[in-house]
Order: C-alpha cells, then structure tokens, then sequence
C-alpha cells in the first residue's frame, strides 16, 4: 500500500460505498498512519500500516496486491486456499505461457499451478470469466490502453496482422513511487524519451491478448515513452488496413463495439482524446481515423496509468465479482485544469 | 461558465446530491455544449451554453456569478427584487466601503445599495449571517487563505498590528482561462515571479476583514506570487509576537480554534501543508510555528484557489443557506500523485 | 521578432562571433526594447523593434524571416531583387509544387517565382547548394527530425516505401508565443494528446524530401502530439526493413552515413536520446534498432524544435553561405537539470 | 562530480576559455566516462570519472570541492598544505564560529584550523580579499540570494534590525541530485512547500553575512519553499524602513550601490524579476519597492540556485584569485522559453 498504485487504491476503497479497508500492508512502513505517508488521506482513515501477515488478512473478503512483480506469487495461494478472492495487480499470474513469463520477468514462478485459473482482469474482453473467478490477474496499464484500441480491428480482421505499431507515453507515475534516480523531477521535467525498444515487460502481454483476441499470432511493435506529467497514458496506434477494411465506417464500428462498455468512450469523429479527461477516473477514451483517406488506421487512447490501467480497473472487477454495479465506487469529473 | 471558476463549480454541482444544474451561462459559446469545451464534462451533462438572460434562469433557486469583476453588479438587482438567492464568486459585494472598491476595480459601482445586505461567505466568520443571506459575496481565493491563517491571532490579539506580512503563491488558474501572453505554458512553465508588489485588488479585502476581526485597522504586506502549477494557493504568513504571546501554546490555540470547522485542519506540530493535498477539495490545511524560538510567528496555510478559495467555498455557501449539510457534495479525497 | 523563433534567434545571433544585429522588425511592439519583452536579453542589446520596412534592412547581408506562414512572400522579392541573401523560417518557400502548397496553406503564393531558386536548408541534404543560394527555406522542426532519422534507410532503400510512420512529440514553444487557449499553462500542463492526425502542414514537406531523397514518392503516416514542455521534439519513426536490410548492421551504416556531419549525434547501441540533451543546442541525436530482432526498424530522434528545428539550422545555413565555419557561434553545452 | 552542482560546474568549466578540466572524481562512478552519466556532455568532454585521490589532482591549481557538507574538511588541508587554491562549494569552511557549525551540521569540524584563512567567497562584500585567498568557501544558494538582496539596506542602516523576513522559494535542483522521495517528479510536481520553518542550514550563514554587514547582530526569520521547477531562487524579503528611510530614494540608492557590478541587475521601478530569466546565468536580478507607500520594504530577488548560488559565483571566484576577467566563461544569454 505504500506505491502509488496502493495509494490509489486506497483513495478509490475509502470512496466506495460498498467496501470496508480492513487492513494496508507494509514492510518498511508498518505501525505508521496511512495519513503521515499519504496527506490527502488524513481525516479520511485512522488506519496504519501492518506487517503482510496472511492472518490479519483473514477475514477480507478480497485481497489485492499491489505489490512489485515476482510478490504475489508466494502468498497468493494461502489466501486461495482459504477461499478468498485475490485481485493481483501486478504481473504475477498475466501470462498463460510461464516460461515466456519466467524469461520475461527472470525469475521462476513458485505457484503456476494457480495461472490457468487465474482470469484476466480486463472487462470489456473477460466479463463473464470474471464474474465467476477467484483468482484475477489485473492487466498492466500499457497493455489496458494498447488492447482496447487494437481490438475492434482484430475480430474480425481488418488489418495485417504483421503491422501493428504501438507508440504509447507514459507519466511518470507508473514508474512507482521508488526513490530511483530517473524518476527525479530533475530527470523528468522538461524533457521527453523513449526506453524499453529493445523490450518492455508489457510486450508478451499485449501481444497474448491480441493473439487470443485475433485466433491467431499477433506481434507488436511497441515503444513506450516517458513524458514529464505524473498520471495519463497515450497510446497511438498504427496498422495497415486490409482492402476490405478500407471500405468500412471505422467510427460507426468502434461505437458498436464499445455501445455498452461503461469505460469506453469513442469520441466524435474528429475529436482526439487527452490525458487529463480521464485523470483519477476509470475511464478509457478512444478515437479513430485514416489519416489522408489512405491505408493506415490511426487509433489513439487515453486512461489513466493508475486507475483504468491499475487500481481503478481493479475495483471494477471487484465490483464484478461481488456482483455490485460495476462503475460502483467509480464515477466522478476529473479535474480541469 | 467558461472560466475555470465556472467549470469547476459545475464539476461540484454535477456531483452534488442535492442540486439540479439549471443553466450555464456564455455570451461567447452560446449553444455549444458545455462537454465540447470541457471534455472531462463529457457523459456527465448534456446541457448546452446559453445566452445570459435573467429569464432562463427565473426558475432557479440560487444563481452563482462566475464572471469577470463588474459584471454580476448589473444583474444581481433583477435576481435579488425576484427573491432568488445569489452567489458572487467575483468581487463586486466584498467590500463594504463603495469608495474603495471604486478605486481599486476603476469603474463605478451600479448596485451600491445591495453592498450592505450583501453577507461575506466565509463561513468560518459568517456562518450564521450566511444562513440567512439572499446575498453572498464569497471571499476571493488570496483573502480566504490569507484571512483563515491570521484569523486565530487577531481576537484576542496576539500581534502587533502593524507587522503582518503576507508572502503568498498562486497556480496559474488564479489568473482565469483567458488567452493571454503570461499565462501561456512556455511563460510559466521553469518560472517563478512575484507580481502586484505595488497592489493587489485581494488587498483591500484582507485588510477589510482582518480588521473587523480585530476590531481596529489591521494593515497588511501582501505579496503574490505565480508559480508554474495550475491550481492551489500557499500562504506564508509572518507576524511579531506580542510579548504575552510569546508565552501562549499557539498550536493548541489554533487546534481549539478550528476544532469545530470541517474545511480548516490544523496541522500536528512539525508537519507542513503541501498544496496538492487539498487540490480537488474544499479543505484548507495550515500549520503554526515560530521558528527558533524567538518572537515571529510563521503561518502556512494552503488551499485550492477554485475550490475553498473559490467554487467549493461558494457551494459551502449554498449548503448553508439552504439548510443542508456544509459539507454536502463537497467530500473526497485528493490525488496523489 | 517577437515570437519564440524569433527570440531564439536573436539569442544566436548576439553569440555569434561574426554577426552583427542590425535591426529587429515587428508591427505590434514597435519602439519598444527586444529587452522589454524578452527579459533574458537585458544587458545583451539596446536595440528597439522597428516596423517592418525594407528601407532599414537594406544594409543587412542576411535578412531572416521568422514570420508566420505567408507572410515572407511578400517581402522576399524585394531583398532578393537587390541581391541580399534571405533565409526563411517559415514555410512559404519550402514546398516546390506550388499547388500543394497553396492547398495545405490556404493561399495563393504571390512569388512563385522564387520557389524554384529557394534551396532547402538542410545542410545534412543540401550542404553545397546552401553554400550558392541567394533564398534558403529553412526545414520545418518536425520535418527535420523526421528526414533526418529516416534518410539512411532511403539510399538506398532499406525499407518498405509503404511502411513509413512517424509518431512525434513536441514541446509548445512549437505553437509559437500566440495568446492562444490551447497553449496556456493551464490547458498543457499534467495534458497529453494528438493532433492533426488527418493531416498536419509538415507533412507534404517531409514526404516532398524523402522522396526525393529515395527516388520515389515516398509516404509516411505521420503523427503530432503535444507534451507538457515547452522545448524539444521527438520523432519515434517505424518501418519495414526489407529482406537485404535484415542482414545490414543498422547500427554502423548510421554511424557512417553521419560520421561528419557536426549536428547529427548517432547514440551509442543500447543508448536512447532524451530531449533536454540537445535543448539550446543546434544538434540532434538519434538512436536504431529492430525490436526483438523482428522486422521492423525504429529510429528515435531528438531535437530541440527552436534550435536545430528553426533558428539553429538558419544561423547554420547562414554560416555556410557566407564561408564561416558550419557552428560558428552554435557550440555549447546544454543545461542539465 | 556527480551531482547537479558538480556538472554545472563541468559545464562551464568546459566553456571557459582559460580553463582545463583536469579530472572529475566519484566514489561511486569511477571508471564511467562523464558523458555516460551526462548526456549532454557528449562531444564536450572524454573524461571518465577517477577515485577521489589527492595524487590525480595534483598538478591542479585548482581545486575545486561539489561535495556534501563534511567531506571537504576532510581533505582540503592537503591541498592547502601543497599550495594548491580550494573552491568549496559546501558548508565546511562557510561558518567563523565552529560551534555554530558544529551544531548546525551535526559533526565535530576536522579541520577548524583553517576556517579563519577560509574567504566567503561573495564577490560583491570579499572581492579583494578573494584575490588574495588560498580557500575559498562559496555561498550556499539561498544565502546569496537574501545577502545581495538586504545587503544595500543595513550599511547605512535603513532597516529596524529586529524586522528582516526572508520568504524564499527553490528550484528542486537545490535538494541535489539524490535518488530520495521528496525530490521524485510525483511529489513535486503541481505541488507547493514550504519546508525548513523550525531552522535551515542556511540560516545561521545568512546572519553571519548581514551581521558583519551592519556591524551589530541581525536576526532574520527565513522560511524557505520548494517549487515545482527544476531550477531558480526566488527570494521575497522584507524589513520595516527606519523613519529616515522613509524618505529615501530606494531605488537610486541600490542601483547606485550595485552599479558597478557585472553580477547583479538592479532591474527598473516597477519591474519585478523572474527566475527564468537567469536561468543558467551567473546573474542575480533584484528589485526594489514600498508597497503601498508604507513602512515595509520589498526586496525581490532571483538567482539560479546552480549557477551564481553555486557553480557559477566558483568560477567567479577562481577568475578573481587568478586574475583573469572576473566574468570569463560567465556570459551567454539565457534560454526563452
């Protein structure tokens, strides 16, 4: 609970009318008040951080981890034994194929026998599977973004599949909240780069979810950038149009098959999203267009890294799986400025 | 409504429980929709921009003045003889002495008679005149933070009166939503300044207030600052103690003197308010000291310059006048980052 | 003058060694001191803003216009007819097929006649035609980044000519120092967003140099975006390597195709640039790779949009025409933080 | 070397036209070439970075120390003792009275002995006495920004000495270049701090320089804030006029006071300074002002915390204790935007 994730969720637990924050974990902040960590949380709980203690947890009806990669693992079976509900934020039970996750991640995973019944946590694709699951695998926020705007276009498919491109940025936030030198203001202000060409951790996810999406092997080519704001992602697509494709109504198509998403909004044809609509709110908005009326569809998505791309879509599956509403807990207006 | 006043206090009434949002007001968008030039508005209304026109609006209970100084003095009269209730977020009633306004807004005052009635909504003042006011004229965002931070010393009064000095910070909403040269980001983005060194129109109605306060003419140094954020003020109030001072527990006297407010918390002894940690929310944070032991009390005092320091305290207003909760639709807990 | 070009400008030029500032031209803030306006050039010039007038230029060897698009057309044949040289910075003499220009700029071109003789000045291109040219239409700062990162896979032809994207981002000083909404603090702070992806006015300026560069008409799907800074750019640029470049070492046929050139920095393999590298400084960095070893190649490119993108690469061209040494007057070393 | 006071000092160590840059030393970096760590230094320097060893910097004739507080007292007396000038850039030798050291930093002083030779390097109170001094402790950054602007009003004395408020606002660049949470661009950005209030290290150096100044003790009651910039001091100051001030011409009196200084801006009635516009500048930009014609004057000052509060008064320094031009390497115009 001590990242910005946890915080995050934190903010989006103690708002919803439905839920209880039984206990926050901690190793290196426990016995400490949530609020002398956090001042926005002050007068909003009395809570202090505790030990992660399988036992004081008992009693939750669901548990989240927002914890780094490689943590969740150990302790997630204990709680499925228990028959408690776990929503993994991090990375953990994502990817079906454990080596491909044990060469990405470089560690060994210590309870594969939990992935396959491990749902992933993306409604929009998985709604059903998510009702009715124990275990939920949180998608990563690059992956949230880059799959619900490749999706209308991949079943049926209406694009070479050997052409998506993805160019997302990132704020900053969602490089945690650890005292890591490239994450200073001074490292980030006023200034704008790639990283991860070579590779990003988010790549074998993306590209598994398309795949499944597809019926058949999709790559990506994905380069992630980092911009100098805390919170917002923006994920530009690019991909070649098959020939019938290029004779659709791509905007009546995304609106059809984001109709009835809760989260999803297809703006007006013309429109492009920004970062800031959408900044505290679970929320994804999207846009579509063929620039100069030639073969390359152009997809641009925003959400915000910490709450649709992480703690928000986690209540959301928690509101599904607890059979409540699911934007309970989730509405409001961002702010503007 | 265009200004980031007025979109900010139709964020609060579209999330409030209690209020119906009627009408927005533009003489320059009239007919657009308010979603198309604030697209975080976008899913929550569907109002439209209409022209200003006392009749649209003859059904409302209470009218909110969002607009440049000199404007509401020309409407409000219509409102008022109708018996609606009226909200002033500028600054056209906030000084009793007509003369002085005058001279500091250079124009003419063309509703000087409703001046009197006209109550002061800062309802850690003026709760109870509130209550029963058609009238309110709410304080503007400088004089709530500066007021709310020197408040506790002047009844009994704890300072010399000659000695206040008021060295305060604003994010770049505080100057509007106008296209001007200075508030462009490339002139306040890596930049600090002070401005109004030599007058601040916020002066006046400082010094009108703490003076009531104390009872007897309270003079201020004011000096304000731009720093590149966009919302949030910080106020650094300095003052020579009065020898009895000197000796008194000033951190329990400012904890006893807000114990009862739900928008003013006092800080623990040793923690400093942060402006982010009220952004969003109609909450000022302030802390007391006096460093080194010696003579000179220091003040900080932080709010949200659209919020308590103008939209949020201005619905507070509206509960209070209205007989519900202070703090209804007012709730929430800021975002961090 | 009085724009964010122009003030860049004029910043190099009172570096330069060789340079004399004679006269700086602007309608609006004639008579007024370039220090009045631009605070950092106090104690550098006493020069005033003139009115535009030819008759105080005429004994100018270089005459540079860093004037909106359409402007310069007016007033180059003058300069021209008495043989003075002229380096523009705006668009008006950049694009030789004066239909296509006239369609993406919205008027009729009233001298024709000089596109023919302009040179485009990107010395990387055109050096030796520079060192000749009485006009030099300086590069657009998007079209710079984008030809220079896709100019060593374009001769000879490395990638799929159909598979050209360009994703880039810029700061907002790239918008100019118009009082515009769009630009202010409060609307590009905390924000991040695409724009004119049906079709930007650099986009037939960098089609027209890559084409010409590969033989071929070449087409690129290009994408802006706008960060939350106030200089810099940053071109990702995607394409389909060919079954011969597969095989290539991308990383020395870089290295080779810029070992001489002063601007163009090929990074190290493994090393990404970052935009505040190059902020102040006429130089642009650039990085190659093939994600994963696939088939697509991605170049990342940095420059700073004032600088190497506008008045950097004039006073480089007016280098060159006039015999000095190519960065007389353009070294240094870039501010970090 | 590796913090930002160390490359700024690189920076322009590499620009001056007298200077050769010896070596650069880092525990923990050593062996990395400068350019790895700081990428704008590529092309400017091949230097690697060398364990701290008096033999490497032996035939220097200058020696300069970046350090944190209490490391340079460790090993300056070698240099000193060989003869070689030392520029210390931190706290060690800044303080006469070791006690008031000793209890400021928490550490017994290891080599009080030389911190009487020791010469406050501010040019514009010690010029002749920096000609002629082996070591040299340079000014921290606030403190020179609040002595330059108080300087003018205690010698006369024009000021009550029991009334000097020094409210002063930092660039997050001061905190270093340190991997800890407060300076991460999530806690810093949109936000603003005050910090410090119960005493700054900076306080008991600040009243040394003006006590010496006026020639009696002064107190000053300082309360410095970080800003979400990365660069730039401000520095707001305030005393109550003495009665016969009242009737003086302040600003007459401090241009006449600074006018011989190439560091200091004395900037006309009514201008106010901006941090921005010395950014990277060896510059200090002051202004002065009654407000309202009363008894408190106001005391604007801006400096880049790197630069003229720190690095740049270095250079400054070693240009007066080896004669050159004491604003060699020092000029340059700084960036707008």
């Amino acid at each position: 609970g001590t990242g910005y994730t946890g915080v995050e969720l934190i903010r989006l637990l103690l708002g919803h009318p439905q839920a209880e924050l039984c206990a926050v974990t901690s190793r290196s902040d426990d016995g400490r008040a949530l609020s002398e960590l956090f001042p926005n949380l002050s007068r909003h709980t009395d809570l202090c951080f505790v030990k992660p203690d399988a036992a004081v947890l008992a009693d939750c009806d669901v548990v989240f981890f927002a914890t780094p990669h490689a943590v969740a693992m150990h302790d997630v079976p204990t709680f499925i034994a228990r028959g408690q509900k776990v929503i993994d934020l991090s990375a953990d039970y994502r990817i079906q194929d454990v080596a491909l996750w044990e060469r990405w991640y470089g560690v060994s995973h210590v309870s594969p026998q939990l992935i396959e019944q491990a749902v992933y946590g993306l409604p929009e694709v998985n709604r059903s599977a998510i009702t009715d699951a124990q275990l939920v695998a949180c998608p990563g926020c690059y992956p949230t973004a880059v799959q619900l705007g490749f999706l209308p276009l991949l079943a049926p498919l209406l694009i070479d599949p050997q052409s998506l491109t993805a160019s997302a940025v990132s704020g900053v936030s969602g490089a945690g909240r650890q005292a890591k030198l490239p994450n200073l203001y001074g490292e980030v202000s006023e200034n704008f780069r790639a990283y991860g060409v070579q590779g990003h951790r988010h790549l074998p996810e993306i590209e598994q979810g398309l795949s499944v999406a597809a019926g058949q092997p999709i790559e990506v080519t994905f380069v992630p950038h980092l911009a100098p704001m805390s919170r917002g992602i923006h994920a530009t697509l690019f991909a070649a149009l098959t020939d019938d494709a290029c004779n659709l109504d791509l905007q009546t198509h995304f609106e059809q098959t984001y109709a009835d998403e809760p989260c999803v909004d297809v703006l007006a044809q013309g429109q492009l999203p920004e970062t800031r609509s959408v900044s505290g709110l679970n929320q994804c908005q999207l846009s579509v267009s063929v620039p100069a009326g030639r073969r390359t569809v152009v997809v641009t998505v925003v959400e915000d890294n910490l709450v649709k791309g992480a703690a928000g879509q986690a209540v959301q599956c928690m509101n599904i799986m607890l059979g409540h509403d699911e934007m309970l807990g989730l509405s409001g207006v961002a702010l503007l400025p």
